[in-house]
């Protein structure tokens, strides 16, 4: 059992191309053992963005925090805020913005522990 | 993709023998396409609690509202509140109690899709 919040996780910043200031935490994955998926939060500062891409796993999002847009297949925006909820099917090519200018846009992001 | 709320998804009582005053909704799951795991979101009113059960999928938690305890498989007490992630392991005995007179207490619980 954990129980753990952000304030006691340590942060990284997401090093993928494209990413715009983004930095990670994983609040359960791996390390604890967790056998088949794992929770990581993305807090993505204002005006940056995750990398508009395409993979093979899976993303069920929470957003804990802020507002933004989740952008799709297609380049269309769709605004998501505090306490939406999201999927991003497998190979489903998309994008988190945050479209605030002030406030930071933080959401767990839950994949796979394969793709942690 | 999908965005939802909980204002927008319907929300049934659980079931299950030795909830009290739960109720269940599932923002993302196998009605979605979802290939690996579900989000449930459970609401447990004031003074309510989940069953205190052991099962062989573990659970991924999030707090979205609320306080209360994760009860562990020796019957501690763990707080919880707002903020708070949690992890359950495979076969270990848990509840979750709503410790407030007043406020819900809401989470998620992320599952295997098999389990939800």
């Amino acid at each position: 059992m954990k129980i753990a919040s952000l304030d006691q996780l340590p942060s990284i910043p997401m090093q993928m191309e494209g990413a715009v200031g983004v930095l990670k935490q994983v609040p359960v994955g791996k390390d604890d053992g967790s056998p088949n998926f794992s929770f990581r939060v993305f807090t993505v500062e204002p005006d940056g963005n995750t990398p508009y891409h395409i993979h093979e796993s899976e993303h069920l999002n929470y957003v804990i925090h802020g507002e933004g847009v989740l952008v799709d297949i297609d380049g269309n925006q769709h605004p998501v805020k505090a306490g939406d909820f999201g999927f991003v099917e497998p190979n489903e090519k998309h994008q988190y913005r945050n479209t605030s200018a002030t406030q930071a846009l933080t959401f767990i992001c839950a994949v796979p522990v394969q793709y942690e």
